[in-house]
């Protein structure tokens, strides 16, 4: 009773793609409660996808089914995953989006078996709505996962950006830059070998962890922790990203003295 | 029980638009199911609704209540459609919305009865809250179309494009250009009269059909199939619309050789 | 039964925020129903948000608890408010949000007591998921909010636009310009002394007031009651903005002759 089915995708809201995907669950399933994460992913952003589904899907009720289609080889040789872990059951291309979560929990994982069809006709570049849409529906129904996978050991993995922890210094990069414009890196603050530092982005040098956003002075960053524990750039009320000139992939440095 | 209203409109998500219309359905029926189809059609653009509509809506139960408001004439003279066709029900200004749906099947069409009022005050620029949102919502606890509609024949047809099936060609316009940037055009990969073509585009010809997008090389433009059944033309990972330099409109012809 | 929480908030959709939110929510309450007002806010605008809230709470049922999150003093000495006013619940930061709605009705305000925490780690950077997603779930359970808060008389207020009634004319502000470009005064209809009137606005002069905005001749602007009461500015199938350049702040002043 109750069941969630989350969804997140690179489809945007401009086209009939995610209200298709809908209609298709809630022809199998009218009772499950379906909940967007984002259909904002960049097109084709596999590696963004991975990130907001890792921030998200652990804060929903054990058991719920977290459907991510980001998939620009759909209707390639690539498989369709079907896996348990962390107490959730994910969907996804196997691609790497499921990745970060998969390689930090004991798993079990199956590859849809393309023997079980579930329309009429399946199309070879829309499975969001042929095949991700009435599986979620069907599992959220009850159907045993051995009936619609076949298991499989391994999956792809994905390039998470660089971090290394040196003697003296931690480095990493900007992985993420969040809808406000903060800058959000892969260096966990718990790493931080002590109170001080140096943290070194872009020209700019950062000697204090602020508490908030607040803290800081218009037009100047700051550095704090952000809301799932990782080193965070921010301009107070603005957009640091801009100010700044950081993209995503950008280096960051943190010197202990 | 689980009744399911869509919504579909130019609103936006920037203003209060779609926030007050799910609160007028669920002040009149708080258990009714609400789900987005899009609110991001381009202003004013009743073609697109059309198109995204016929693309969604077969997907739902039966007996699911789509609302589709794309309304420039709205507090005119023009009508306001209550139309039943493939076992859906119909909410949409009668200026063309429904007609490729209602063009294909047999279909009982209303208009809203003016007096029939559901609020203290109508306004004549926001039908959205104050007469789809009620009309909706109270279709779906069950009033009889009869009560709130009256029996009419007509409803104004739209243009779809040019195509046209020749001899030895099939001549159509790109229609629609999603949120990846793929074109996709009005002709029928089912009308093709045989494997040997040629399709022109732009200054570009493709003369055989691919599966996936995965099939095309980087750059290069590929035909394929729509995900409902239309000739669509692609660039892998790539945004075919921009490179190509093609917008909604263009022609594509396809030639049997 | 069927209790309802709406979100309003300047998150957008591109990160995993809103997720994360609605994830936190139903993993307390998942029967609740979750229903998003807009997350397209621009960021840190309060005003803009407490526009669109006034706009859309009302039309909700009665006990809805509508969780508004705009909050760029977040982790700050600032308040977070749970607000009763017509019959409604409110969540929001402490920051005039909520003060168009506070000042128009009688109300009991509570500030959330820090004390009373809801997860192991409370950020100082996302209280959407940390504070607001909780409370909000938990008061619609049924939990007291005396339970939450300690009782307040204050709340910030905020500016909302110089408006002025002179002897012969009414002077006011564009204060929002909506998904189309229509341009939203602060100017009740109601207020108007008589049919006789120049509106002005950016050298522009309209002498009456259109019934809808179909009236209007293409790229002449035309002036209209909006579906809100107040003096609205349009032009049919366009963008008033954009053709006549006018921004949020522009002076608009209604003369009677």
């Amino acid at each position: 009773m109750f069941q969630t089915i989350t969804l997140l995708s690179d489809f945007g809201y401009d086209d009939h793609f995610v209200g298709a995907i809908k209609g298709v669950i809630r022809s199998i399933y009218a009772q499950v409660c379906i909940v967007d994460i984002s259909h904002s992913i960049p097109p084709q952003n596999v590696y963004k996808a991975s990130l907001v589904l890792s921030n998200a899907y652990y804060l929903y009720p054990q058991g719920t089914i977290h459907t991510a289609i980001v998939d620009p080889t759909v209707g390639s040789q690539r498989k369709i995953l079907i896996a348990q872990a962390n107490g959730h059951i994910f969907l996804a291309p196997d691609n790497g989006l499921l990745s970060p979560i998969l390689s930090k929990y004991p798993h079990k994982i199956y590859v849809w078996n393309e023997n079980i069809r579930f329309r009429n006709y399946t199309s070879s570049t829309f499975h969001g709505r042929d095949v991700f849409a009435p599986l979620a529906a069907w599992i959220a129904r009850g159907i045993p996962l051995e009936y619609v996978g076949i298991p499989q050991k391994n999956y792809q993995r994905l390039d998470v950006g660089i971090y290394l922890k040196k003697e003296n210094c931690l480095m990493g990069q900007i992985i993420w830059i969040d809808h406000f414009g903060n800058l959000i890196s892969n260096i966990p603050t718990e790493d931080f070998y002590g109170p001080n530092f140096c943290i070194r982005i872009k020209g700019y040098e950062l000697r204090t962890l602020a508490k908030s956003y607040f803290e800081g002075n218009p037009q100047q960053p700051i550095a704090l922790k952000s809301s799932d524990g990782y080193l965070e750039i921010a301009i107070r009320d603005s957009n640091a990203s801009q100010i700044m000139g950081v993209k995503e992939g950008e280096k960051i440095v943190v010197e202990f003295l």
